[in-house]
């Protein structure tokens, strides 16, 4: 499987997370694709290719404009105000104030375009976000042109990242900017299987009144996790879009006999909607060992995945997304994509 | 005047204020009472009396009961949750995250019920909290029942807390919870007048649409200024409360000159109301060297914002907010009473 690649995802070095009442090493750092392509590079999963470069125009297709303009200026905004340290918002449009108005302060902007407080900006956000949309529509193109499936090693990742707003370590929303491409370049149905640990919540924001891609995520219970406040079973999608949002909330603790008979479920959805192409969100974070998830997946489990997404006979687009057990992530995210290679 | 005053107001003792991207040493700390205190002293201001206990029905005559319990349980479900550092949120219902469901995790819990991230929760925040309120109220009962003005060094604040949000240094709102118990006291009409540099975002939620309970608000203008989503002019109440908020944002920079010719508005839509009870949200961050304000009033202007209250000739019930030039504030908090008592 080819797999687009850069070394510049290295750039992206956060120094803080909030996480817990402290300020932390980000747990979303730059090893993490280290230890991907390293072992892709060790299983000799296929050839490794540099992104080509786009502009705005597929990401301004799914973002709104002001958001992505915020996101190009906040952190000089954010020095010139006399800032110390990485750009973490402080307060937010809350349930009692509805933010019908966009203050100039950058510290009030920072927290209307949030929608978590971990996911620190600093010089190398924008640049950075714009690198692992490259990665993502250049597999994506490699897709569309040859049938064949790819493999985008992107990072920062996307999934939690909505029409406009930030968090969850996401900017720019990689699978939903590959998708609106695909669409564009005249893919009638366009189908995204998230099976990040955490909802895509961002994903289904993004196309939640359409019926022209298919969102599917499989998660744990926002109940109990990230991002809480989306991803219950009941989102289903509104108006053209009804129906056209699947969600399987799972509890803390699920093994993968029960997760894979949910991902079952997804791939009958899928077959009905009989999409022209099929886009993975891959995060691996659902490994047993993973420090801020609670799912119980082996490392073997994830050849058993790749098998099953290949069932689908579908070209397939992979763009990762989660996994932070830094030392697992590439066996495991390197493991789905063998599966589905040898099927 | 009579001074409701506790020692125990120094047990809230944080470690940690989220501000500009790192964690600093809080802003609103024990020394701040210790100040205006001393000066109070100083100047013979009056009998300093210690607070009376209150029960929790006044308080939930304001606020959410589930609010309530949450402030109380918060910190032993952050520590039972094994996090290391201060209680800070990071992640809230946002924009696109509007938090139909309340989360059982007490990350989401904490979020659900915060209107900013400043406000670390720790052990003694419920417990000081209630203490603050037992300054207002007894404060406020010595004005309802001799007919005198007093003053309620209140510590924590409590001018932003909402219905069922804390934030701003804020959990239970001093000046609500006294309105409430004078209006069931029997006083027909409470004015509540915030004179804190930071608009006073709870109060306004508080009795929004309420006719009973005017508020007013002289304010920074939340284009610029904390807490940003609240407080423009523009918000004057709904259903019965229509025209019984008002607010008066200003910009960076205002002088006393400015900030006075407003006062007078706010004293002739107070005396257009005819209350039997004035409140006074007495926060003196308006002064030209407080560190996290930017309007220009110096220590004089104080005196002369006392005398200009008085001359409203109504039972009032001063109450301590905002004021963090720590070494002023003692002056700055003092020369207003000084000012009313002298008038």
């Amino acid at each position: 499987m080819l797999i687009i690649h850069s070394d510049k995802t290295r750039d992206r070095r956060t120094q803080t997370e909030l996480c817990g009442g402290q300020l932390v090493a980000p747990f979303e750092c730059p090893e993490r694709v280290d230890y991907i392509i390293e072992r892709a590079r060790q299983e000799q999963l296929g050839e490794i290719r540099a992104p080509q470069s786009y502009d705005l125009a597929p990401v301004l297709a799914i973002h709104d404009r002001d958001y992505i303009e915020f996101l190009r200026g906040a952190w000089e905004q954010w020095k010139t105000d006399g800032h110390e340290g990485e750009a973490i918002p402080n307060i937010w449009p809350s349930r009692r104030m509805p933010g019908r108005h966009l203050p100039r302060n950058i510290e009030a902007r920072l927290g209307y375009y949030a929608l978590a407080g971990e996911t620190s900006i600093n010089a190398d956000s924008f640049t950075s976000a714009l690198l692992s949309k490259d990665i993502a529509l250049t597999a994506l193109d490699h897709v569309l042109t040859s049938g064949e499936s790819a493999f985008a090693l992107c990072r920062p990742p996307g999934h939690h990242a909505a029409v406009d707003q930030f968090g969850g370590y996401c900017f720019i929303n990689n699978v939903a900017v590959a998708a609106q491409r695909a669409r564009d370049q005249g893919r009638q149905r366009v189908a995204i299987l998230d099976i990040d640990f955490h909802h895509g919540n961002g994903t289904q924001d993004i196309f939640y009144t359409r019926n022209d891609v298919l969102t599917l995520s499989l998660h744990g219970d926002p109940m109990d996790e990230f991002p809480y406040f989306l991803g219950f079973a009941e989102e289903t999608g509104e108006s053209n879009g009804t129906g056209y949002n699947v969600n399987y909330p799972l509890p803390s603790g699920t093994d993968y006999a029960t997760w894979s008979k949910h991902l079952e479920q997804a791939k009958a959805r899928i077959r009905d909607f009989a999409p022209e192409l099929l886009i993975i969100a891959l995060g691996v974070d659902t490994f047993e060992n993973d420090p801020i998830s609670s799912f119980k997946l082996k490392s073997p489990d994830y050849l058993d995945i790749g098998r099953r997404i290949h069932e689908l006979g579908l070209p397939t687009l992979f763009v990762m997304e989660g996994g932070y057990a830094v030392e697992e992530i590439g066996i495991n995210a390197v493991n789905v994509l063998k599966g589905f290679d040898n099927a």
